[in-house]
Formats: structure tokens, C-alpha cells, sequence
């Protein structure tokens, strides 16, 4: 029997990580029901994310225009910027509304036992922006964990002599959370970054 | 700002069941990292589902050709009709692998309430398929569930004068529950255990 195409979406969309057969059998025939716009309004996102993505040259962050529309937008404050391990970062705090200034994406963190050496990373380009750009402060907002603290303090050591602020996103406690939970390094983080009220 | 190829791909995404905001931004950046023949791969199996699907002008299976690939099989057994209620339940029986009959998809359970009166469903139409094929047995697979059952007793009592075998998938099917979420054994344990009516 050959694969019909319910069978072969289904097949298609097991690829996706988290979508095991019953749930890509459900999205299967949910897609059969939505309007022909919805559908291959999806299946155009997908094409459009494959065909047109590439990296800002700017600040290595996802884009199908170059310089990307956060490095474009006049309204942004190009003296802050903020270095992240990943474009999906930017997404998370784009969404908090709360930054203004522009990013740079590494492109991962340092691992040299993986062999990811300062060299692999954005780092000489975040060095040339400081130098030509009217850069005044770095915000450094890699992972909180040992790669990206490995990451940040050698980022720091670069960017030292170039008379910028560099500053490292707070830790402690996430919001909503319980002080019954925290681990003990998140709550003596917590602690030691206790701010005067 | 305008969205970008990313966001908008998230966005897209989020239109599918059980896919919040964060899944859909893991599947969008997974996406980013599959090879173009996956990712286009997914694309245009949605893009067939929607371009081709329709209904078999036998069985009302969904399919790309009509008739569908297991009415036009010559190995599977004519003489077999297993009466479902929706399409998808075709794909659950053909992965137990325990029926080499043919199907015949109502499009629905018995609802008088809900308007779903017997006109609404493909009934008249396995009639037809029982007086001109040479069918020996209908196997009711409807639904153990209210409208299903219902749906069964109003088909036996339908085809009762055609002189076939009417047999019922057997209750190892948890009562009130949906053919869609039984597990494979349970499946065709039900499917083994069929009883005469």
C-alpha cells in the first residue's frame, strides 16, 4: 500500500521534536479542518523560515533583512547593547518589553572541551562594535550556568580596556516562585545581590 | 517594528492544538536547524493535505486518489466492511494490522439532538456498497460510546434484511471512551473478539 497523505503529513510532522505519532496524528487531522489559508499560512512560515533566514551581520540574530529590524529601528538605543548566547534569547526578552537597546548573539557558549574556543563565537565582532559604534554599556545576558559564566567573565577580560560598562543580568529568585524550592546556589545568589529598598 | 520571518513562523504555529506560545518557539527554532528537504518536507505535506485531500467515493476515507489505496488494494478482502465514524479512526485500526477487509467512513455518530439525524451520515451509501458487492460481513466500529452505539443498533437494524454478518468490535474498549486514544493491543483484541449481533 502506498503512504497516503494523512500517513505522510503524519510522517512529517513525528520530525518535530515533542510531537510523538498520536500527536502529529491530531495536528493532522486538525490541519485537514482548518481553512486552506490557515494551513498554508503555516506551510509558507516554514518554506519562508527556510528560504530567507539568515544572520544580521550587525548582531548575528535571525533575519531575512540585513542589518535585522531591531539593528534598523532608529528607535532603538545603540549605546546598550546586549550579548546573548542564541537568537531564541532575544525573542524571550523582546518580550518582556523592558529593553531598548540592541543585541548581539554569540552564537553559542564557550565550551572548549566541545571545542567551542573564543574564536568559534561572535566575540571578535562584538569587539569591533564597541570599537566603532558609540558603545556605552554590555549588558551580559548568557546563561546562568558554568558555559555561560565561563562565557561572561571571559567577555569581560576583552572588553575591559575599552572604557564600557559591562554589567551581568541579577540572579536570584524567578518571580512566583517559593523560597521553600529555590536551590542553594540560586537563593545565595539571592542573598548577595539583595538591594536596599 | 515589523514581525520577523521568526515571529511570525512562532505565530503560525501557535494556531495548532496544544502548541502555546513556547512550544511553538521551540518547534520554530527546531525547524531553523533541520535540513530544507525536512522542513519543506513538512511544508508540503501540509500544503498536499489541503491541495488534494477529499473524500473516497467508496468508503469516504480521506484520500489523494479515488478510489483511496485500500479500496483500489486487490488484496484486501471485500467481502469485509468495518464501519467507522470518522477517517482518522481508519489510520488507528490499520496500525494493528489485524484487518485486511475494507472500511466504510460515516462521517459521524447518530446526534438527533445535534441535528445529526441518519440522512446526515454515509449510511445510504453502505447500503448501496452491501447490495451491489458481495459483502459477507459488516463489522460496526463505531464509537462504545453513547452516540456510537446508537448509531451501531440503527445500522444493524438497517442492513438486518441483506442476509450479511453484522458483528460488533468487542467491548475490551473501555465504555465511554474514543477509538482514537485505545491503545494498538486493546485495538485489535477488540477487533478479534468480535461477536454476531
Amino acid at each position: 500500500m502506498t503512504q497516503g497523505i494523512i500517513e505522510n503529513l503524519i510522517t512529517q510532522l513525528t520530525k518535530l521534536p515533542g510531537i510523538g505519532r498520536k500527536s502529529a496524528q491530531r495536528l493532522a487531522f486538525f490541519i485537514l479542518t482548518m481553512s486552506p489559508d490557515d494551513a498554508k499560512g503555516i506551510a509558507s512560515a516554514i518554506i519562508d523560515v527556510k528560504d530567507k533566514a539568515r544572520f544580521c551581520s550587525t548582531c548575528f540574530n535571525i533575519t531575512d533583512t540585513d542589518p535585522c529590524n531591531i539593528c534598523s529601528d532608529p528607535s532603538r538605543d545603540k549605546g546598550k547593547i546586549c550579548v546573548v548566547e542564541e537568537p531564541s534569547n532575544i525573542i524571550v526578552i523582546e518580550r518582556t518589553r523592558s529593553f531598548d537597546g540592541t543585541y548581539h548573539v554569540l552564537l553559542g557558549a564557550l565550551s572548549p572541551l566541545d571545542g567551542v574556543t573564543p574564536d568559534k563565537l561572535k566575540i571578535n565582532e562584538l569587539v569591533l562594535r564597541i570599537q566603532s559604534d558609540s558603545v556605552k554599556e554590555v549588558i551580559l545576558a548568557t546563561n546562568p550556568n558554568t558555559k555561560g559564566e565561563m562565557t561572561a567573565q571571559y567577555i569581560t577580560e576583552i572588553i575591559k580596556p575599552f572604557n564600557v560598562r559591562i554589567t551581568r543580568i541579577a540572579y536570584g529568585l524567578p518571580i512566583g516562585s517559593d523560597i521553600e524550592f529555590a536551590d542553594e546556589v540560586t537563593l545565595s545568589k539571592a542573598l548577595e545581590g539583595r538591594r536596599e529598598l
